[in-house]
C-alpha cells in the first residue's frame, strides 16, 4: 500500500529534498518521505484542482479541527473540541503566532538538539532563547526537568516542546510530561508542543510494551498544541497546520489577529488536511509498518557497516539520530556528501555538536542500503 | 475565452468570496474574479498534483523571476534581471519581510484609502504609520506629494505605494512616480511598490490615449517591488508572490533570512506562477477585454439606477470605488447586504470614511446587473 517513488517521481514530488542534491546523490536529509501520497489525499487534491479551487481560503477552519479531533480520538483516545483549532500555514508559523499573541513575556526555553527553525523563530519573535543542551553522552534523552526549572526560575516563561522529538526520535513519557506540566503551572509558564510527529510513533516498540504517544494537552489544559498532517502525509508544501488551545478566549484572540499575522494557509492544504485526518487510517497504518521495517533494516545495516555508530532508540519519526564520533569526523554529513549521500549535519540541530548526523530512513529498502553503504565508505574508507 | 463560473462552480473555486455570503446573496466584495482559471494554469496544476508535488518548495525561485521578467518585458517594455526575484508567500508577506529586513527605521507612510492589510502589516512589523488621506471631494486621486514630503521631513523613511491603486482604480502617471522617486532620493527613503494590479490596466482607456502602467522600479532603482500573478490569474490561495530589488546585495539579504521569516510559499503556487507569467498572454488579453466591457456596463448601470453615484475613473483593476454619499447612507455596504448584495464598505479602506463602497465587477454581466439593481434598491428603495 506504500508506493515507493522512483528517483524521477521523487524529483517531481519533492522538489526540495531531491532538487537540492546533484544527480546521483541519494538525499536522506530534509524530513520528507520518498513515498507516493495517500490515495484519498490525491483524490481530494485532484478534485479541488479540477474545480479550480485556487482562491483565498475560507473563513473558519473548513473542517480541519473536527477531522483532527476524530483522528486524535481514534488513535490516542483523547481529543480537543472540534472547534478548538485555528488554522495556520505551518508549524513554525503557528509557533511564531503564539509567541506573538499568547505566550507571556520572558525568555523561551528550547531543549537542544532541536529542529533548527525553532531557534530562528524565537529570535524573529523578538524573544531571548534559553538553550537546554542534551549531553551527547547521556544514556537517556529525557527532558532535563532540572535545567528547565532553572530556566523558569531565572525568568523564562515559555518552553518549546517537540513531542515526539525531532531529531532524537524519542517519545516523552506521560510521567515526564506530567512533571513538565506541574513545573509550568508552578511558574505560570506556557508549553508550546509541536506534535507534528505524533502520528509517527512506530508500532514495533509499542507491541513490545514500548512508549505510546501522550498528547501534551491531555496532561496540561493550558498547553498550546501546534500540529499538522503535513509530516505524516508528506504534504509540507500545501501549507496547512493548526494551533489548538482549550480556552475559548484564547481561541478568540488567535482568530482575531489582523490578516497579515496569520494568512499563509491555503484552501488546497485545508482540503488535503481534512482528507488526511479523516480518510487515511489504512494508509497511515501501512506507513508506520513500513517505517518500522525501515528502522529494523537501518539497525541491521548499521551493525554490519558502521558498528560503532550509536543510534538513539527510534521510538517515533523516520529520522534517526546518529552519534558517529567513533569515526573521527567532525561533520559526518560533509564526508557523506563527498561519497554521494546527503544526511543532515548534527550541528544544525545542536550548534557546535561534532560527529553527529540525522538520517532520514523514509525511502525504499534499496536506497537505505545505498545510504548506509555510502556513509560507511565515507567514514571508514 | 473567459469562462463565467456558475454559482455552484464559484462556491467551489472561491471559498472565501462565495463562502462568506448566505445563499442568494451576490458577492462583490473581496478581490477575486468569478471566472474559470486560465487553461495553462489548470494544466500545470493538474500535472503537478498528478505527480504528487506536495513537498517543501525548492531552493531558488523555480523560474518565477525569469518568467516574470518575460511578462514585464512583453507588456511594459521594462524588466528586472531574471535573478532579481525572491519568492514569498503573498504580497503582504513580502511587505512584512522588506519592512523587517530592508526598510530604514522610521515611520511608514500609507496613502489612504488603502487595502486594509497595508495598515495592519505596518503595525505588525512594529512600525509607526503615517496616513496620508485622500479628500473624498478631491477632483483627482493623484498621490499627495506635498503631504508625503511633509511625512518624510518629519522622519518617515518608507512609503507603501499601490500601483495601480486598490481601491481607487487609478494608474499613477510616470511624471508623478518620477517626482515620488526624487522625493525618496532626497530623504533617503524607500518606496515599496505593490504592483499586483499592474497587468490589469484596462485597454479601453489605453486605446483613447489613457494611462499606461509604469513599473515603479523603472523610475527608481532603489524601489522595492512586491508583486504576484495571483490577482490577475485568480490564484490567491496558492501562495506565491515575489519581492524584486535590483541591488544584488539586497537580494542576498532577502535570500539569507532564517526560514521562519520567509517560508509561506508553495511549490504548486510557484508552478502556477511560471505558467501564468509565461503561457497566458492570450487569456490575459481576453480578461482585460472582458473587464473593460464590465466597466462600461457598470457605468451604464450606475447611470440608469444610481445616477448620483460618483465612480472614480476605473483605469485599472476590477474594483470600482464608489462615492455614494448622495444617497445618505453612512455604510452603503451594510444597506446592500440587507438587499442581497455584498460590496466592501469604504471605511474598511479609509477608516471613518462614510458613504463609500468598493464594488467588484469581475463577474458575469447578469450578476453585475443584479449587483447594481440590488444596491440601488438598498440605497433608494
Amino acid at each position: 500500500m506504500i508506493v515507493d517513488l522512483t528517483d524521477e517521481q521523487a524529483r517531481a514530488a519533492l522538489p526540495l529534498k531531491w532538487g537540492a542534491v546533484e544527480p546521483g546523490v541519494v538525499p536522506a536529509w530534509v524530513a520528507e518521505m520518498d513515498y507516493a501520497l495517500a490515495p484519498p489525499v490525491v483524490a481530494a487534491l485532484t478534485d479541488a484542482v479540477r474545480r479550480g479551487t485556487a482562491g483565498y481560503p475560507p473563513f473558519g477552519d473548513g473542517g480541519v479541527g473536527a477531522t483532527f479531533a476524530g483522528f486524535a480520538q481514534r488513535h490516542w483516545g483523547w481529543s480537543p473540541p472540534d472547534d478548538a483549532s485555528v488554522v495556520v500555514g505551518d508549524v513554525i508559523a503557528g509557533i511564531r503566532l503564539v509567541l506573538e499573541v499568547l505566550c507571556p513575556p520572558g525568555p523561551v526555553v528550547v531543549p537542544l538538539p532541536c529542529y533548527p527553525p525553532f531557534r530562528d523563530v524565537v529570535a524573529i519573535a523578538g524573544r531571548e532563547m534559553v538553550a537546554v543542551e542534551l549531553d551527547p553522552d547521556a544514556t537517556d534523552a529525557a527532558l532535563d526537568l532540572a535545567a528547565i526549572e532553572d530556566a523558569f526560575r531565572a525568568g523564562a516563561r515559555t518552553l518549546l516542546l517537540c513531542n515526539p522529538h525531532n531529531p532524537l526520535g524519542r517519545v516523552p513519557r506521560r510521567a515526564e510530561l506530567e512533571a513538565l506540566a506541574a513545573l509550568a503551572r508552578r511558574y505560570d509558564a506556557r508549553v508550546v508542543a509541536d506534535e507534528i510527529h505524533g502520528p509517527l510513533v512506530l508500532p514495533g516498540l509499542q507491541r513490545t510494551n514500548g512508549p505510546v504517544f501522550t498528547p501534551y494537552l491531555s496532561v496540561d489544559e493550558r498547553g498550546i498544541l501546534v500540529t499538522s498532517p503535513s509530516k505524516t502525509f508528506n504534504t509540507a508544501g500545501l501549507h496547512t497546520a493548526q494551533v489548538v488551545v482549550l480556552d475559548p478566549a484564547e481561541q478568540a484572540r488567535l482568530r482575531g489577529v489582523p490578516l497579515p499575522q496569520n494568512h499563509a494557509y491555503s484552501p488546497l492544504g485545508m482540503i488535503a488536511a481534512v482528507a488526511s485526518w479523516r480518510d487515511c487510517d489504512d494508509w497511515h497504518a501501512a506507513l508506520v509498518r513500513r517505517l518500522d521495517e525501515q528502522r529494523a533494516l537501518l539497525a541491521d545495516l548499521l551493525a554490519a557497516h558502521l558498528p560503532e555508530a550509536r543510534m538513539r532508540p527510534l521510538e517515533a519519526t523516520y529520522l534517526a539520530w546518529l552519534d558517529l564520533r567513533a569515526y573521527g569526523h567532525d561533520d559526518p554529513a560533509a564526508a557523506g556528501l563527498e561519497h554521494g549521500v546527503r544526511v543532515a549535519p548534527g550541528a544544525d540541530y545542536q550548534p557546535g555538536l561534532a560527529g553527529h548526523a540525522r538520517l532520514n530512513l523514509a525511502t525504499s529498502p534499496e536506497r537505505l542500503e545505498t545510504i548506509v553503504g555510502r556513509l560507511a565508505k565515507a567514514l571508514t574508507g
